[in-house]
């Protein structure tokens, strides 16, 4: 196995930004990908739950403040390079701003992506 | 639950790639997150395998070409604001650089991220 450093430091984007996976921890499931930037991180280490950077709205994004939906921090691990964070969660209702419990439900089909559920 | 458009147009980033995160199809465990380009992600469609965008080479990486670690696509999702590629995959060895089965071995730990693993 090839040596790798003992410790790791992140690698923030151009935005300061870091993309954090949230996994379920219990069932595997991937729930979503969203944004941290040094303050959602420190935070979400801090409170032991998710806190993200939204971009769209450009402030702290408590997952969960509006919707209820929070995810418990069981979790978080940094990647080999540096640049990705992988959280495994205890999702309260959905992770999906939706209503769904992922955020994965579309699915490449004749050139286009669609959506998979029946439901509308 | 929210209504959502029938069909998802792929958002890709400023530099025109989008995150793809590749999850263990059998045993849900999440191994790695690269990026895709639009030449990438349709070589992965067409092939059946993931082929990266490599940022760091600024080329086509096509996952096993010089390790034999393939990933073999088993499904692949966009989620719901299609900016973020979810693929379910059977990986032959392993899926880190550094040899492991997958990337994320650092954990926080006083301030710092430490290795995970006794092993150099």
């Amino acid at each position: 196995m090839e040596n790798t450093p003992d410790t790791m430091a992140l690698k923030w984007n151009a935005d300061g930004l870091l993309p954090a996976i949230a996994q379920d921890a219990d069932s595997g499931e991937v729930l979503m990908l969203a944004w941290m930037n040094a303050e959602s991180l420190a935070r979400t280490l801090a409170e032991g739950r998710a806190v993200y950077w939204s971009r769209s709205r450009q402030e702290l994004w408590r997952k969960g403040d509006t919707s209820g939906h929070t995810q418990e921090l069981v979790d978080i691990r940094l990647d080999c390079d540096g640049d990705t964070l992988l959280m495994r969660v205890r999702q309260t209702g959905a992770a999906c701003h939706t209503g769904r419990r992922h955020c994965f439900f579309y699915r490449p089909s004749a050139g286009d992506w669609e959506r998979i559920e029946e439901s509308s």
